[in-house]
């Protein structure tokens, strides 16, 4: 499939389970996809649907003038863009290995110092996901070379914007799983808890999901607590939920179970 | 509205916003509703839509078969209940005041010395909700008890058994809350994390709820590492889920609004 106008020569680095599924994405958009990994019979499928597979990281650099790096950690990026730093420079890259944002910062002052566009990216979908309509890939960095790709970027998932600053991508990609594992440890809590009374974490699960789904729903009115604290009037009060927190905490206790989790919940959770 | 057959004699000792609302919705199943309140005057609507008001909680506790209570805490269930224990031999005694499951157990223990049915209940909604579809109540006790009075309990919201330990409901209900304080704890977090970036928690909300909320569809899958950890193959390594959460810590900490409790998770979540 071709799409004469919107056609774009694409290069990705990195043909892991994600690197794979970002590469299938854009040959189904219809784009000229160059491959490169380090293992290269990883790229066997992706040839058969048209991608061709560069000799060397720097020859996939040079085939396009949007370079996508999706490897393990941020120092496989390092070891693959610092030798190639004059091919690269006036074209994009964007990476979508997961970095900590200080990492993603340092890489963007080191792009723009060598003439680099950076977009850094954070994927919140797993590889099956790519391409559906539940993806979404948060994106900061180069603001005018993200305008210029939005379109294909958005055929990984919905492209969402986080800032300017080369770390907000990371931030909010790591903030949004820390929310996810702070979830699930209050599930397995709970679980262990239950099965102290003769219940199950799978009865558990059929009552917890549906009620946390539900009150998800609140977040955008906690935000404002976060975003503007001097003019938000908390729904309970702090000894309201400071109390509930005792009693979830002492539950906790009397079944044999506890963990600090709810000890850190009473510091941290009232003023919502 | 009334309703023979089914129409029972209900107390309701306890009139705050919950205890109200609990009345309300016996008195829209078409039952005879004697209530009861400290003070007296909440009682007022009630007694408009058709409830009795007792002149004191033990006349009120011999109104009916079926007598709950919804009041603040433990010490004001028993404040109420020990004096009243001849009084309420063979009937049935339903306590929605939330408690620790130790303090449902002992209760349990001296319903039992007495001759009372004792059914404690976990409420899993805001008053408001009371009746409407979302509710749910766990129950835990007397088993026949709770079977004879299903359909009337069925009107605060599903009635959702929890087992014969008089402490389950009561498990479950603080397992439950813990989960939900716990995801809010990782939305604070979180909130404090992208403001450093230039975002906000508002945007955060609105990319947050709907990952969490397609995440607790999981919670069925980690349900069987708690309840046969023999025989479950976790989806990720616990060295996957390990390295995540040290990124997730180190943003928190580039952030500079770390909290304890990534550190925590560290301790508990790998394993899912
Ligand atoms: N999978 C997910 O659900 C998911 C979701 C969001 C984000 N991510 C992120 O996406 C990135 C890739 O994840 P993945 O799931 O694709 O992992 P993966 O299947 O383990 O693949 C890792 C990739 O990195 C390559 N690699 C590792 N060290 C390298 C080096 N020194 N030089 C060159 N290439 C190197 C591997 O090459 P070889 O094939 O030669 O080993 C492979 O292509 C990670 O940063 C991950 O955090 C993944
Ligand atoms: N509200 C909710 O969303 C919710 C949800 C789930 C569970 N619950 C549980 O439901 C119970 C009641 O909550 P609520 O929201 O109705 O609280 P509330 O509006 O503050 O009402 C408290 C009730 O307890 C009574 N009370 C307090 N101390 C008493 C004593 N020593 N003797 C007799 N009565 C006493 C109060 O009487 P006065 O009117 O005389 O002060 C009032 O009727 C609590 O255990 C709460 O945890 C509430």
């Amino acid at each position: 499939m071709t799409n004469s106008g919107t056609t774009q020569r694409v290069s990705v680095i990195g043909l892991g389970a994600m690197g794979a599924a970002l590469a299938q994405a854009l040959l189904r958009g219809g784009h000229r996809v160059t491959v490169w990994n380090r293992t290269p019979a990883k790229a066997e499928a992706l040839v058969g649907d048209g991608a061709v597979l560069a000799a060397t990281a720097a020859d996939a650099m040079a085939a396009s003038d949007l370079v996508i790096l999706c490897v393990l950690d941020d120092a496989a990026v390092r070891e693959h863009l610092e030798p190639a730093a004059e091919r690269l420079r006036g074209r994009t890259v964007v990476n979508l290995t997961t970095t900590t944002p200080e990492q993603a910062r340092s890489l963007g002052a080191w792009a723009g110092g060598n003439g680099i566009d950076l977009i850094d990216g954070g994927i919140m979908a797993v590889p099956a996901m790519i391409g559906g309509p539940r993806a979404f890939v948060l994106y900061s960095g180069a603001t005018a070379a993200f305008e210029r790709y939005r379109e294909v970027l958005g055929l990984f998932g919905r492209a969402e914007w986080a800032g300017a600053d080369f770390g907000a991508a990371a931030m909010y990609d790591l903030a949004i799983l820390g929310g996810m594992y702070s979830m699930f440890a209050g599930f397995q809590q709970g679980g262990r808890m239950v099965r102290t009374t003769g219940g199950t974490a799978t009865h558990l699960a059929t009552l917890m999901a549906p009620f946390l789904q539900a009150m998800a729903g609140l977040f955008g009115q906690y935000a404002l607590g976060i975003d503007d604290p001097a003019s938000y009037v908390p729904e309970q009060s702090a000894d309201f939920t400071v109390g509930a927190l005792r009693t979830i905490a002492t539950a906790a206790d009397e079944s044999g179970t506890a963990s600090e989790l709810f000890e850190v919940l009473l510091k941290t959770v009232p003023g919502i």
